[in-house]
């Protein structure tokens, strides 16, 4: 419209977001990277890092969440200073998210926050496909933990394992992961769906042609996608996680107790 | 690190997003769009929108609240087919932000929101430099609305006026919203503290030497800045409003009964 | 029982409501008025208000919600001093109702707020007869935004807009809200039903056959009349909004600015 | 304003309230009653009833809850089809509210609900005068109970015993109380004061001297005038309590079990 | 594992336990002695307390509970000194329970609590088999009060009532009691089951066959075993129950009232 | 009392816990064991496991939670068979505990919770004593995430990290922790005051003496002790943790996988 003021962009800061996939499966973190190839702007960065030894190849539950949180930490913690901001590719309340806030100066987040504030902006009910019922459970604690349960309508699932979501012949996959979608929408009346896994992430066109995302009946969202999003718009903004609070570093702790090598 | 795979982005997808000041107060409008000049990206043009009469000049409660709204989205609606997605300048549960997702096609966001989810991100309270008595309770209603209350600190508030912010002599109102963002984060413990008027918007690097920014004490968060960044990146993601739930638009309620023209 | 003291009333003070329509069909302002003939008090007169240009003729969403609101509080400040007290006639958390608060000194509540205290009172479980799936999100997020989702078995819809509650034939909508309630008592376990609309008034003793209101087995709560009933007591009782808090009013504010006009 | 249509009301409908005063001081009662005069309409008539032996001569705690409660509720049942509604004169979520709501066929309410409720429409935040600490934590526990926690900022004590509240010298307490009541207002941000013990109710006129409620500041509310009037409404639109769910009467299981007596 | 460092016991503290039936049914205290003999410590005992005339012989609504509430508390209140601490035996949050806090010095528990307690410790999720539709929502909403609604997944309902449950032939009502434990857990995802009275003492291990207790897959918490065991370890770590808070006793009231007789 | 029905237990079932200190730290472990002498009762043996390296020697925050609870479970599981339970003593929602529930046969609680369900019995608000500022974020932020906010104070610290509390003047340090008991007590109405460190375990009684335990005006509870006894309360009833829901073991996962060797 003309005569309204504008402002257009011109910053081309460089900016470096580590993706960190804590469950050691590359082909995990390689996808996660591709997906991101179409819509990701210039100057802006994304590298995979993939927890080593000894993280687990999968993160079904707590004992894989505390595995594979020690593993990536100490492994990205050292290399943290190249990067401006970290996503931890893994759908849930991680503990590696926090850990990571108290050691590293640049913004983290996990990709299932990431999708549970762009679910709140975009619609008004949330639906998460997971990926079975003990995800389910855990999905639905962290949800009311995050303080978001009266925007959700729960879980459906896939039945599936997170490494079958590889394994399966993709079609058979891509259908059972649209059927859930299917019945958040249409039985329990969602309107945004989120991906509960990080192996979702090449799904997400072909589970939006179930839902109508193209009539924008529903959108799907990919934590992955708008994690990096988020990131990228914290660091513009010139944003650090606080150290003040409860993200403070205990490395002065460690130090006085003779434990720099932890 | 040398080894790990990365993916550097290339989209110039061009990027249009409409800010809209519901408070009719130009000059607010202009301030905003200056703010955001470092910090947008290339191929992103945000355009200042003031709210047209009958549309009060400061927002200080819930008629202000829906005379600003109704002036707002008659004006926005017509030109809404320009732009990509839409920031309501006014920090507040607004009610023009659900009315512009039912009727808009791209996301829509307010800046109370967008420094809401930011603050989740970066630290683990929240605290709001409220302009007055008022607002801070109309603040704490809205963040127990969006299901935040349990991570906030609360309100302090300047005492002032939203318009007195802008008529003050300049070191007066500083030296009041950094009195109120140093209890905020001494007295209550936040470590992130959100700017409650849109107003504030040039008062963030003033601020942020007050609760030690620079040593990422805590962090000072404008929600113009943070709410163009998330609507950047949403718009990236290729998201829209969902329109199968809540935010499913009345239009075809008003014109079978011949309300085309409200 | 004889013997205990008692005390029987004698004010004949003249008590004045202000039934406000939002939506602008006259004929809904008038069925309200009806609805009340049989239970009003002497002394006490309703007097019917409905909405002018440029008000929608239905409310089903946010928009429809600001609009109605602003054309609404528009022309009701000017009349409001000939009325003690203020009944929003629209089954919602309307935005009328706050912005009225703070413009008027009498009581102001919206009917969706009337029912839902009287349904605290007058049993354990309230369900909600909406108008379609639209209504039913608002709905429950309004119930939890007023801290009384812990006693709500959530909604049933008509599947009817607003408007068709009065244009199909009488006994098929009859059919269909009986149908909903009766769910909701025998599914879900509701004992109190609110009628989810203002044009469901006269439903109200068709729906109570359905669901035994005879019996006592559960109650429908129309709340118009339960609205009105309550605003007459807080008049009784001498009571006025409360003005120092969250409803102090801005007009000072827009004198101050120049804004009488508004 | 000419043209409105209206309703002017001519039920003369006769409802008779029972007020119960479960703590057995017979002046308490009275003192309620007389409360009442003023604002009572004609055709209503409140009888009071004060809980006989074995009663405690005032309700301190959770045990003078369940002995009066008992007492009360013997004494009670057999006369309460002379009756539309009960009132349970104790500031409290008394047990004597559900157990009445199982056995009775009118509306139950008690002073503390009547008050929340009232306040709720009155203003945004409430806060309590109470007796002692110990009412204090059971106060909150209610209100919590009640979900109305979000709006409540807590309660000030007076520091005084139920009894002291009759003995010590009239301006002593009257100070006390409107002490509690400026610090609720002026420290904490309520708007809406409730006396929190039915003792209390002849001192409204005096507390609303100190909070400004001729000006509307602040409004103070007695619970036992609100509760009147809320009941009467209720009787109005015919109103009784739901026996379908959670207050279905468990007298035939005593039946059968040959407990008639009970 | 050789090596560790450990402590074994050697405190043969005696612990009297009063196990407080407050429904009058006598067979019903025995079966909850009975169903202790196998796991109760030496040292430790367990007397049975079946409240007097003229308490209920069920308990099924608010009006049984004050009834039992007040025979009961005025029989054990002059035998408590005999005992260390008290179990009341009434599936609910029985107003008896606060009311014995505030006047015996040792600690008190409902079988209620000890089941949530337990159930939060040993899985994710609880059910409770009820009585029928009422217990259904007086259990909802105490678990509610406990604030442990976020993980609970309900009730489900044997459609028995409380005395039902010793009449009927043992066969069918075992049969009743653990479909309702197998919906719970197959379709609702518990993973604890709570029986919801009493009453059903005797039937957990019946009802641990349907779930598949053998294997893990759900544990089934009788609230009398763990509530006697959840007071033993209390005592033994010398606690009483607090007495400067909300359960201070109010019986210096009442002898300045000149009321030792209640 | 003479009459009365009851049974004395006579089992002598030997129950073994393993008591966890995942920090390292072998002298706060003997410590813990020291504090447990004089209340564990007969055949019942706690071992004290101290996590191996790589652990942190304290725990401060969450990078020390993860670090400390993958090196503790890796550890744990190989020899738990060996025992009946399991109790987590560092005062937090420490990760460890959710992972050995689902590695792990017997339940397993951490030190937090056995006092929060404790104090829940005793007193009716909870007060606990922090270490440092950040602690009592993550303390409230657990409260909140257990659903017990409702019933809580909040936190006082001594401004002394974890291990000061081993390496400062014994005297210095019971003052502090006693000054903060007081103040929760007296300024902030908590009636049970929690330890929040496993540390503090010998300072129970000292800190008792300030805010008068003896007359049982708080309690204060040390959650190595109720932790203790609550686990010995589970294993005498048969309870083993539930695998059926969210604790379901991941070990089929990672076998097929081909990661034994996690």
């Amino acid at each position: 419209m003309s005569g309204l003021p504008s402002v257009t962009g011109s910053s081309t800061k460089s900016i470096n977001i580590l993706l960190i996939n804590p469950n050691g499966t590359l082909s995990m973190t390689e996808a996660c990277l591709r997906s991101l190839e179409a819509t990701l702007p210039p100057h802006c960065t994304v590298t995979g890092f993939t927890a080593p030894h000894p993280t687990p190849s999968a993160i079904e539950g707590h004992l894989d969440g505390i595995f594979s949180a020690a593993a990536a930490a100490r492994a990205v913690i050292p290399i943290a200073s190249d990067y401006d901001a970290f996503l931890v590719a893994c759908f849930s309340a991680h503990p590696l998210i926090n850990a990571l806030r108290e050691e590293l100066s640049g913004p983290v987040i996990g990709i299932m926050e990431a999708a549970l504030y762009s679910a709140r902006i975009l619609g008004g009910r949330l639906g998460i496909v997971a990926t079975g019922a003990r995800s389910k459970i855990m999905h639905e604690d962290a949800i009311r933990y995050y303080g978001l349960d009266g925007f959700s309508v729960g879980c459906e699932t896939t039945g599936l394992g997170v490494l079958e979501l590889e394994r399966l012949p993709r079609d058979k996959v891509l259908g059972l992961v649209g059927e859930a979608a299917r019945r958040l929408v249409q039985d329990k009346g969602a309107d945004c769906i989120a991906l509960g896994c990080a192996g979702m992430t090449e799904m997400k066109v072909r589970c939006e042609e179930t839902v109508g995302a193209k009539e924008a009946t529903a959108q799907v969202i990919d934590g992955v996608g708008v994690g990096v999003q988020l990131l990228i718009g914290l660091v513009r903004e010139g944003h650090l996680t606080a150290k003040g609070g409860v993200y403070r570093s205990s490395q002065d702790g460690r130090k006085a107790r003779g434990q720099d090598w932890v």
